[in-house]
């Protein structure tokens, strides 16, 4: 059971991690062209589910994992919201830099 | 009891159903340039290690969450190594069009 417990901890620490570059390359190149906004959208909404479903089964790796994940989504939620500079792509007019 | 198996599968849709636009988006405009290879990769491997997760701990909504969502993300993967068409974002010289 106890080793069950640390699978559960090493796929909450690598899904939650692997957000990190994301993020980090999106505040670096300040570029989300290619990052669907419907995904991003979706992804908080259900991270967020998968959260208080954590908390119900008092399931800890699962909590700590989405509360993290969350945090970094919410990161990339907002840049996608807010570097809408390439209307090529994204379908809108935006002259930001 | 029922109804946080219910959070569960309402969870794992939402953040399932997530990388179906992602992946559409990828598909279309076989542009890959703002995605993380980094991000694929560890999420591939973060989700294989949920899906084992499930199955040790029997958790139905896991299991069906995770597989599905491996499926998405292998072709996110997949098209991340294959359309690398961007020199100046994916650090590479390629001339395909």
């Amino acid at each position: 059971m106890l080793q069950t417990e640390y699978l559960g901890y090493a796929a909450g620490i690598i899904t939650t991690l692997a957000f990190l570059p994301q993020a980090i390359r999106i505040f670096r190149t300040r570029q989300t062209r290619d990052i669907s906004l419907l995904w991003a959208f979706a992804m908080n909404l259900g991270i967020i589910l998968w959260l208080l479903y954590g908390i119900e089964k008092n399931d800890l790796p699962i909590i700590t994992a989405n509360s993290i994940t969350l945090v970094l989504l919410l990161c990339i939620l907002y840049c996608k919201v807010r570097y809408k500079q390439n209307p090529a792509e994204d379908g809108k007019s935006a002259e930001k830099t």
